[in-house]
């Protein structure tokens, strides 16, 4: 058996996420797995570098299998095989043998994921369901780069975990966390906020989203973040932002 | 009255195109005038530059509208009331009040479209909506080339006309036709034709592209383009090229 890296983009509009559920044809590993088992006649456990929520996006998640292809398959036959039968939401960019022991979640090093909230009241037809449309309040962004810096390190995001029972270490890294602004003719269209880390809990890109948000209108001071990241507790953090405005970027081992 | 003119972008995915048909709730122009008929309890006129087909996206139609405004409601409170009310796949980018004699159509100069045709096995899950996919054969970007020199320039365009009925002049001439090419890691992705001329007939860029996309693949050769233009005869001509792979790019005045 020959073990195989992969890079999936996917638009996550219609799927109930990455990881397989009751059916297959509804999540993205269900049909990367759908394909693969057709094709070699194997039970293929396709393992992603980590779950993403239902309705986010990725433009670089990363998985791997085991399989043996059919004799004088190469990998770009398989590269095609594969996008042959793929809806056209999901495609696979890059496939290539690898180590044995390369292991997409165990082996990755570091994650980046986009959150991109939409601010201008005149929508982008083009753009609109991969990011979170917000009028309601001006974002202070100083508050939030100033918040920002305080999630930045290493720290226990237990109070940013969607998971309540989450019995293993909720300690994360998260290396950097970027705002920009976006305009257009001098009127601020949208802020993103990328996000690179050593791993992320179960909704915590989009708690951290939810958070610095709140910190944006006022509700929360950037200066509570240390209390709140001590406090392990998933209410004393803001809301859940929406799946939709999310995108795993990239997965670097 | 005064006189408005706006910049409209939409996807035009969902929709039965530009012009208002039996109901308004399908079409671009339908969706606008609702808005404007219930804001200023009057019968407004939408004029758009022209037509696009079902199916057909624009970053750049232009429409004008005469119409009384609500006293003190600004331009911009048009703006963001219009956009309040359009769907995320339609947007009004810009509007200003303009001379009394200007007219989206009649006023137009020059008009660009875009057309994608999508030419890697790999999809795109962001762009796969606003492209021609097309995988059977390997297009020659010279002989289309070629081809579009022939058809650069002032010509009756009869053949290249979607309406086999148009009673009216069928003398159109193109500017310019600009192809180029996209790769993705030395791998070419994307073949792209931009259209600017004073003018474009019923179907005609689809036609166009049809066509070049024949000589792309041989059936046509570049040489008989000046045959074809001369036959008068839609038949002569290539196939229709699909209404998702065009966007109208712009409207100069």
């Amino acid at each position: 058996m020959d073990n195989y890296k992969i890079i999936v983009k996917y638009d996550g509009t219609r799927y109930k996420g990455w990881q397989i559920q009751n059916s297959t044809s509804d999540t993205i590993q269900g049909k990367l797995t759908d394909i693969l088992n057709k094709l070699t006649g194997q039970q293929v456990d396709v393992i992603g570098s980590g779950r993403t929520d239902a309705g986010v996006h990725a433009k670089g998640q990363v998985a791997n299998f085991h399989a043996t292809l059919p004799s004088e398959m190469s990998e770009k036959d398989l590269l095609l095989y594969i996008n042959k039968y793929l809806p056209m939401d999901i495609a696979v960019t890059s496939l290539k043998k690898v180590n044995d022991r390369f292991h997409a979640r165990f082996s990755a090093k570091s994650k980046s994921y986009l959150y991109r909230i939409y601010v201008s009241p005149v929508s982008d037809p083009f753009e609109h369901k991969y990011v979170y449309t917000y009028l309601d309040q001006t974002l202070d962004i100083l508050a939030m780069q100033e918040a920002a810096n305080y999630l930045t390190g290493c720290h226990d995001f237990k109070s940013f975990c969607g998971n309540k029972k989450m019995k293993k270490s909720t300690e994360r890294t998260i290396f950097s966390i970027d705002i920009s602004e976006k305009y257009d003719q001098d009127i601020l269209k949208e802020i993103d906020i990328v996000y690179t880390g050593d791993g992320f809990l179960q909704n915590m890109v989009r708690i951290l989203t939810g958070t610095l948000m709140e910190v944006g209108t006022g509700k929360i001071g950037a200066v509570q973040i240390p209390q709140i990241l001590e406090a392990f507790d998933r209410e004393q953090a803001g809301f859940t932002a929406p799946a939709q405005g999310l995108t795993l970027l990239e997965v670097n081992y």
